[in-house]
């Protein structure tokens, strides 16, 4: 055998997701790529903002003796210096440079979290629906992932979460706005969370993982997580606000009176080294520091979501629409969602199954794409719809 | 307890290297940075060559679009082609892009191998002197590192490779040019290497960390190891023939023709998304693509190693010229390799003990700082040792 057992099992499991990247690819080259409606990838089809080319230009132009060498493993002072400042303003706190260790992306941020965080058989909770990578990063460090759905309308479900708590328990993910639901946790939900974890018998860590914090809409805002509870980290990164996934920059922020805050914040530095990461991307770094409180266009997803939400009402389908982030996580007709997600392809739509994110009976959308794209579905919704009543 | 037991260990185990660190700032803090000859740290101080800057000013230019979003967790196609062909010239067998996993950095390629091939208690073999990390990579994945000493003039000792080998050996790491040492093992050394690993009842694979290959001195050059070996995989970065150490950019080349190729690639492309990697830096991606073939001014690193040999030899220090890479690695004057150190801290100089590169009795300086700094020790690399010899 050439891999292990569980990378095995791992690409035995995912198989199914990759049968319909196959299936998908399959459509694009019989019919052409402008006839499939893909909502399949989350992938943000914005470009950056203007400023992020200029900030480019100007870094490389100053040509900063060293700026490509290897710095500490926490990432440039500088930088931290200046999302410190802007996370503060956000979250209602003084923040400094101490607070924020600079990551590849948030996916390195929370692998490094979980890495410092979990012994063997440690518990982290995750809400469902989830993105699936949660499961990976906690147990590529030997941590146990513990389930608890959300409400019917995807808010948290406090008391199943107060249930889930063990003496094992060392850490709970939340992700507001959710992908794939788009639901924002209120002030009030995260104020029961805090005080849940807050009377539980060890230490638990929050860790919210936030990278569509600035998009969303109708004028809803994200509640600060520090408020809510004192051992939190924010894990976020600039893949969505600034259309920069590719370029795998994202930070872990801590509350600034975190419990075991010197001795956290050194082992998550040096698990940011020893797990490979050893810094995030220097030029990406300082670019970040340039460009604190930019973002994309979000009025575009704003209209989009609008577009969708009209064409999926007027199909018939039931859905919670989406507070923030650029998904939306419709019920399937039918129970069997893989199923339904077939039916879909069969009017060349290619969406992604709920039992992807942990939720069977449900499907996901992405509407990070070209408006066009989403009313020349419309039909095809329609059609998959009745195709699914013959079936139910 | 707020971390996991194993980083505290690991935080405990990496105290003595703060305490050096601390003591260089101190040192640097009291007679000022221009006072102290540091030679700790294998930070390249060389400006990326100047293709560079043109590399990014015109990717940047081009706005492609989507040039920052996610792409295929192995890297860009294009960017991959470029780097297998280079790597094919370089190692004599005709390369594709299915051959090129781009990762960010060796150390987070190093982490996607160890991943992808070990079960619970696999055993890893390294070369001591070794570079440290490469024993938390084995550890973070659940493998067992297992220390063979090289030779006298650190190469390799074929008879204990052979004699280390057990069933549950299921790879092994060599670095060449090598860190701390500079040595360069020989297309005889490799052959040999390869025709223990061939009598193996299991396959074992040979990983052969290369960021050193373009920093070779007096004619030396780096034998192909796939020529040597089928079951190899080339782990190497940009950060030392580019100088872009910070930026975190690097590729796993396997051999064409290595077993369970399909199974092994699906894993480590795999293992990249799950560990949070998730791809190496886009734009990065695409400035490697256009620099294949160019390094930094290596005659630079000559000029400094010709000074250093000449410095320490003066001094009557005993050592090994190093082939390549930009370390000097003599026999400390006494046997406490820490302890001698301490006696060239209090000559204004900082190095690092042999120890923490799993070999006490010597001690490791590097040359990535400027002539005048070399040139500026001499009278210290004397006065130590003559304090050295008081103690002996």
């Amino acid at each position: 055998m050439a891999i292990s057992q569980k990378m095995l099992a791992f690409a035995e499991r995912s198989s199914w997701i990759r049968k319909m990247f196959e299936e998908g690819a399959r459509l694009k080259a019989q019919y052409g790529a402008d006839q499939i409606c893909d909502f399949s990838l989350g992938n943000p089809d914005l470009p950056p903002p203007a400023q992020y080319q200029e900030a480019v230009r100007k870094i490389i132009d100053a040509e900063t003796p060293g700026a490509h060498a290897y710095m500490a493993n926490n990432g440039y002072p500088f930088v931290r210096e200046a999302v410190a400042k802007q996370i503060g303003t956000e979250q209602g706190l003084v923040m400094g440079q101490g607070d924020i260790i600079m990551t590849v992306g948030a996916a390195g941020g929370i692998n490094v979290v979980m890495k410092s965080l979990l012994d063997p058989g440690d518990e982290v909770i995750i809400l469902a629906p989830f993105f699936v990578e949660y499961t990976f990063y906690v147990d590529n460090h030997g941590g146990v992932t513990k389930i608890v759905n959300t409400a019917d309308d995807f808010s948290l479900d406090l008391a199943a979460i107060e249930a889930a708590i063990t003496p094992k328990t060392k850490a709970i993910i939340i992700n507001s706005p959710n992908n794939p639901t788009g639901q924002i946790y209120s002030a009030a939900e995260l104020a029961g969370l805090g005080t849940i974890l807050t009377k539980a018998a060890q230490t638990i860590y929050l860790i919210s993982d936030e990278p569509y914090r600035k998009i969303v809409y109708d004028g809803h805002t994200v509640p600060s997580i520090f408020g809510a509870y004192r051992n939190s980290l924010i894990v976020s990164s600039y893949s969505k606000d600034l259309s920069l996934p590719g370029e795998r920059i994202g930070y872990i922020a801590v509350h600034p009176e975190i419990e075991g805050k010197a001795q956290l914040l050194g082992a998550m530095t040096l698990a940011n080294r020893i797990l490979g990461f050893v810094n995030a991307p220097a030029l990406m770094q300082r670019v970040v520091a340039e460009l604190q409180g930019v973002t994309v266009d979000c009025t575009v997803y704003g209209r989009r979501r609008e577009l969708f939400c009209k064409v999926l009402r007027e199909a018939g389908y039931e859905f919670v629409p989406p507070k923030g982030a650029f998904y939306m996580f419709p019920k399937s007709p039918i129970a069997d969602d893989a199923r339904f997600v077939g039916l879909l392809a069969e009017q060349k739509i290619l969406g992604v199954p709920g039992r992807g994110f942990g939720m069977p009976g449900y499907f996901r959308l992405a509407f990070c794409v070209e408006d066009a794209v989403i009313s020349r579905s419309a039909e095809g919704f329609k059609k998959a719809l009745a195709a699914a009543k013959k079936l139910a």
